[in-house]
């Protein structure tokens, strides 16, 4: 039973160690939210910086807090509503900081009993100016 | 300790379907390979499908065998070295099947004392017709 729990835990950390490998290496920005609590559970970088924000502050709070004129149960129920519709829906949203307009596209998961949103956040066509600019 | 082994399990399933999750929603065709036998450990539905192979069966065959002209111990050097060096760097290659011109862009991890390749897998510009078109 030692050997297998020492297995469990190595399994464990394989797991965890490339699922953070993955987040980093992703050109998406991505936000792990629990759907109950509608707090954050993991960004990657990238999410973290389209944020304006540092990813460990981010970790824990709202994920609603993030925007303009969005509140908690809104942006929630917005986000479910768009995970569950048919095709490609996503949600539109501008950042706070930095005022950024963005959309939310939702994945709706469960693990381990607790219902889990995946959001990738692409920022606008054409919002960025530096690969706006033309030669 | 019956429930802590309980927890522990939980633990685990819960980062493998964040990571199966994160795996299929990223838009970048992506595969773990095992540095020491060159094999895949995962692969992403993107990926499987540049390479023109089922998800399933590309689980545990050489990654090296999915290009062209290149043996299995040259491919893995090419990567590992890639991998250490500075700055962003790739390794061209071309499909088995489909003949698609590739970049491979590697990132060398170790998970449970094992080293891993987290592998990259992008079409070169130009090489999709579709989004090659313009009206």
């Amino acid at each position: 039973a030692q050997m297998a729990l020492e297995q469990d835990y190595e399994q464990q950390r394989e797991y965890d160690t490339r699922f953070h490998v993955l987040m980093e290496s992703t050109r998406d920005a991505f936000i792990f939210i629990a759907q109950g609590s509608g707090r954050v559970v993991e960004a990657n970088t990238l999410a973290a910086r389209l944020l304006g924000r540092d990813r460990n502050d981010l970790t824990g709070s709202a994920f609603a807090q993030e925007f303009d004129g969005r509140r908690k149960g809104e942006m929630m129920d917005a986000l479910s509503a768009a995970a569950v519709a048919e095709g490609t829906t996503s949600v539109p949203a501008q950042t706070r900081k930095g005022g950024k307009n963005v959309h939310l596209y939702p994945i709706l998961f469960r693990a381990s009993g607790e219902r889990m949103l995946l959001c990738r956040i692409d920022q606008n066509a054409g919002e960025n100016a530096m690969s706006d600019a033309l030669p």
